[in-house]
C-alpha cells in the first residue's frame, strides 16, 4: 500500500488530454501548445479538438460550433427550476443547482459526445438567465447566429458585445477549457467511475471548483487590487500582508515550478481590453508581490498564477466578480466531457483506502440495547 | 511517481471513522462492532458516535436527536426548489438537485456539526416531499415527537409506521451510515480538499452514490428476484444468465474477501419485515448463486453483498425500488458529514496527477489564426 494525503506522486491514470508541463511551464492540449492557440483559435474549435482529439476540419461553420449553437435553448422543465432559485444567491452557488437540473433521466451512462455538446451549450444560457433574473431582468434567448462567447455576453447583457471583449472571453475560455487532472476533474472522473452520468459527475466538478483553493479566488485578486488602490502604495501593503503571514491571492501553483503558460497569455490578452490604469496597477502589484515573495522564501518557485491576469481580463470584459469562477465553469464543461468520456472508455472504480486510526474494535456500548 | 488506476493500492490518509475489515469481515464505528449495534441503537445515535466519537451520553432524548428533530422543516426557499422539479423524475436524480438546493450561501468552509445536522435532517423532508408532490399527493410535515426512521416514513406515506417497519429501517439506516473511504466519500472529500462548503460537496458525493457500481445497484436485486420469480427456477436462470456472461446483482465486494457484516445483519432484519415468501426466495437464490459463482470462479472469493439483503429489507419496508438509493443517501448524509469534518480538521488540497499519452507537443494547427 502506497501512503499519500494529497496524492502529489501519485498517477491516477493515462490520459491523452492535456498535458501540464509543472516544470517546464507548458500547457498542451493534444500536442498543441496553447500559446500556440490563442489568441486566435474560437471556443468551439478547442472544444472539438478536446472532444475529438483533432482540430477541426473545416472553419469556422465547423460541426461543434453549429452542434453548440444548436443546442442553445435549455429546456423549459430546467428554466422552471432557475427561475425558483432565490434572487441574489452567489451565482456559483445557484450554478450548482443549475448544472444538476439539467439532469431529468436523460443523462445516462456512458456519457456522449452530444451529452457535452448539451451541457456546454446550455450552462452559459441557464447562468445567464439566472444573473438576469436575480437583477429583475428578463432572459435574453441565445442567438446562433453568435460564437460561444459572444453569444454568452449577448445573454448577459442583452447587447451586442464589442469585439476585443468578444474575442478577450473566447481566449481566457479557451485558455481555462482543461488542465489535466485537477481537483474538480478528479471529482468526476469517479462519479464516472463508478458509472454515474455526465451530469451528476459535472455536478460534483462545480462543487468541487467552488472550492478558492481549486478555483474560487480570481475575484479575491480583484478584491486586493482594489484595497491596493495605487501602485505607490503596494510595496507597504504587501510587506504588511505578508508580515500578517496572510496570502497574495494570485500567486503560486500546485502544479507550476515556473511561469504559468496561461498566466502569460492572459497578460497579453488583458492588454487589448483591461483598463490602462488597473492593468499598470496589476502590473506593478505584481512586480512587488513576486519581489516580496521570493525574499521572504527565497527557495520557493513562486510565480503568477492563472487567476492574477483571469481577473484583470474578466474585469476587462465587464464581467461583475461574482462570475468570475462561475465563467471558468462555462470553460471548464469543455475539458470535463472530455474527461468524462476519456474514462469511460476505460473504467474502473476509483475507490482508494484509508488508514483507520481510531478505537480498535471492541468497545461495548454504555446502555443495554433493546434488540439484543 | 505511484500509478494507480483505480486506487486500490492507496491510502489517501487517516481516519478515525470506520474501519473496514476487507480480510476478517469487519465494519466498525469509532471501535464498535456494527453487528453489536444493530440492531439496537437509533440512526441519531449513530450519527452522535460518527460526528462526535462516542456514544451519546444519554439516551433517548440525547442532544442529536433532539437537533436532527429541530432541523427537520426545510427553508421555503429549496422547497419551492423542489416543487419546481418536473414530476416524475427518478426520485435519485431529483435529490441531486435537491441537496444542491439546500445550499443558499449559508454553507461556508470548513464544514461544522450544525450544517451537518441541517444535511441530515433535511435531506429526508425534502425527497418525501419531491416523492409525493410526484404522486401528485401534498406534503407531509415532520414531525417532532418521531425519531429519523420514523418520521421519514411518516412524511413519505402520511400513516402512522409500524414498529417492525420503523426498527427495520432504523436498522438499515444505521449499518448504511458509514464505510470507510467509499467513491462518494473520495468525492466528497476532494471537494472539501479544495475548500468547498459541505452541500457542494454532498452534493457531489451523491453525484457519485448515483452510479450503480457504487450505490445505484439495490433496486436491480428485486428486479433479478422478480425476474426469477420461484426457487424452483433459480439454477436455471443463474446458469442461463452466467452462460451469458451477464451479472449477478448482490454478490462480490471491491473490499470485502468475505462475509459483508451488512449482509449478515440485513439478513437477520430481514426475517422481521420481509414477505416469508419473498425471503424464502431471496435465500434460495442466494445459495444457489453462490455455489454457481463458486464453481464458475473457484479462486474467487464471492460473498453476498449489502445490496443484496438491502433490496429485501427496504421491500419489506414498503419503499418503492426508485427509493433505495435515494434511501441510501440518507443514511450516508451522516458519514459524509464526518468526512467533510474530519478532512477540513486536516486539510489539503487533493491533486493526482495523469500520465500524457496523447500526441507530443508541437503540432501545428492547420490553418493560420487571425489572433497571429
Amino acid at each position: 500500500m502506497h501512503f499519500s494525503k494529497g496524492l502529489d506522486d501519485v498517477i491516477v491514470g493515462r490520459s491523452a488530454i492535456s498535458w501540464v508541463g509543472g516544470e517546464t511551464g507548458d500547457l498542451v492540449y493534444r500536442g498543441f501548445d496553447v500559446r500556440d492557440l490563442v489568441p486566435g483559435v474560437p471556443y468551439e474549435s478547442i472544444v472539438h479538438l478536446l472532444l475529438y482529439g483533432d482540430p477541426p476540419s473545416a472553419d469556422p461553420s465547423h460541426e461543434v460550433g453549429r452542434e453548440l449553437a444548436a443546442r442553445r435553448d435549455a429546456p423549459p422543465s430546467t428554466e422552471r427550476v432557475v427561475d425558483a432559485l432565490p434572487v441574489g444567491l452567489p451565482p456559483l452557488e445557484a450554478l450548482r443547482t443549475i448544472l444538476s437540473s439539467l439532469g431529468t433521466g436523460s443523462y445516462g451512462y456512458p456519457p456522449t459526445r452530444e451529452q457535452g455538446f448539451d451541457l456546454i451549450a446550455r450552462t452559459p444560457t441557464l447562468l445567464a438567465r439566472y444573473v438576469r433574473r436575480s437583477r429583475g431582468l428578463a432572459p435574453v434567448p441565445p442567438r446562433a447566429d453568435l460564437g460561444h462567447a459572444a453569444n454568452f455576453l449577448w445573454m448577459l447583457f442583452g447587447a451586442a458585445p464589442e469585439a476585443p471583449r468578444v474575442a478577450a472571453l473566447d481566449g481566457y475560455l479557451a485558455l481555462l477549457a482543461d488542465h489535466g487532472m485537477n481537483a474538480s476533474t478528479f471529482a468526476l472522473t469517479i462519479a464516472i467511475s463508478a458509472q454515474s452520468d455526465l451530469v451528476s459527475a459535472a455536478t460534483g466538478a462545480l462543487g468541487t471548483l467552488k472550492g478558492p483553493v481549486h478555483g474560487g479566488a480570481p475575484s479575491r485578486v480583484s478584491d486586493m487590487l482594489d484595497s491596493i488602490g495605487a501602485a505607490d502604495r503596494a510595496e507597504s501593503w504587501i510587506r504588511d500582508r505578508l508580515a500578517r503571514k496572510e496570502v497574495l491571492y494570485g500567486f503560486g501553483h500546485r502544479a507550476y515550478k515556473t511561469e504559468d503558460p496561461r498566466a502569460v497569455v492572459l497578460h497579453g490578452i488583458a492588454r487589448s481590453v483591461a483598463d490602462p490604469h488597473r492593468l499598470a496597477l496589476a502590473e506593478a502589484v505584481e512586480a512587488i508581490a513576486l519581489a516580496e515573495l521570493r525574499r521572504e522564501k527565497p527557495g520557493a518557485r513562486l510565480y503568477t498564477n492563472v487567476e492574477y491576469y483571469s481577473a484583470v481580463v474578466l474585469e476587462g470584459i465587464g464581467l461583475p466578480r461574482e462570475l468570475f469562477t462561475p465563467t471558468f465553469a462555462v470553460a471548464r464543461t469543455a475539458g470535463w466531457t472530455a474527461h468524462a468520456l476519456e474514462q469511460a472508455a476505460d473504467n474502473r472504480l476509483i475507490r482508494p483506502d484509508v488508514e483507520y486510526v481510531g478505537p480498535p474494535k471492541g468497545r461495548v456500548w454504555p446502555r443495554p440495547l433493546p434488540g439484543h
